[in-house]
């Protein structure tokens, strides 16, 4: 949100470098795809996101995130322990892993919002799994409302980033195909 | 992406005032809320961004648009006639009247960029109602690209919504829940 804003999106994207052996990247002129482990996944969109943020305007970032989906099989690259190991754990057990995840984040130092949605597809009982999820988000230390649709969450970077990866990796069926919807947030003049 | 960011934000929100009687709408610091039937609905939605997009600066808007979530049933006000039928017609009747609808739609004498996924939840064979969407897509006269995870449509406002729209209704069960994740982007410098 400034006239600015080709320079905030190139040296947002300059944050990825460290992680191109790791994730595949390709940028277009409406969004960057990456594709790789949720691991170092995670950790690119809030290094990018952090560093548009610890500039001075509002910025806001739309992301998708996808996990198995049917007509577009997972790379290898993408092969994530937490989830192998998640299909043999009952929902609360999950929950605990989640909660500790959240509380050992890296401080980033700069405080953001965000909203999002998360989608279970094509399985029974996809409910249980979101009602779940939310009672993990409600004491995550990042929640800050319900919304119709969708969940706020405020905090610092790496605590928020780290409560959508435990969201999107310890809910729903491990195979399952999975999204999470989110908007980032940053220095807005609504919140001044 | 201009540092007169306010103006075109709540210039394009006046452009929502023709459908204050039909749809429940309200603004936080994040985004604006509207409940109601797709009609008015996907109809403001696109007056909003026409509006914004109309102004020279490169403007983007993301959307979250749902039906039938089971957490949260729909207001009586979202009743809608082309749902309800939908439920008994088979896949390649709903892409014949889908077509109709596109190539009727108004001309808004402005041109956009469309990304976005459908996602059809808690249902067998969603993939199948998926496919047959992504078939109307390619037919519909606004389709650009399939992308990874998602579709890019480019048209004018007009025909780009109502494909949207009917994506939306279309496709998918009646009674389930469906929803799609979508950016819209104009003037964007990388086009130029």
């Amino acid at each position: 949100m400034t006239s600015d804003f080709v320079d905030v999106i190139t040296s947002g994207l300059d944050a990825l470098s460290p992680y191109k052996d790791d994730l595949r990247i390709e940028t277009d002129d409406m969004s960057t795809l990456m594709v790789g482990a949720p691991e170092p996944l995670l950790d690119a969109v809030r290094d990018l996101f952090s560093a548009a943020a610890r500039r001075p305007a509002h910025v806001t970032m739309h992301v998708t995130l996808s996990r198995g989906c049917p007509g577009e099989p997972d790379d290898p690259s993408c092969r994530c322990d937490v989830l192998e190991r998640a299909q043999d754990q009952p929902l609360d057990e999950r929950q605990t892993l989640a909660a500790r995840a959240v509380k050992d984040a890296p401080d980033m130092g700069v405080g953001i919002d965000v909203q999002f949605s998360l989608y279970v597809m094509g399985a029974g009982g996809h409910m249980d799994e979101i009602y779940g999820c939310i009672d993990f988000l409600k004491a995550s230390g990042t929640f800050l409302a319900s919304k119709n649709f969708c969940t706020r969450l405020r905090g610092d970077a790496g605590a928020v980033f780290e409560t959508l990866r435990q969201a999107f990796l310890r809910f729903g069926p491990a195979e399952g195909h999975v999204t999470i919807d989110l908007t980032a947030s940053a220095n807005s003049p609504s919140l001044a």
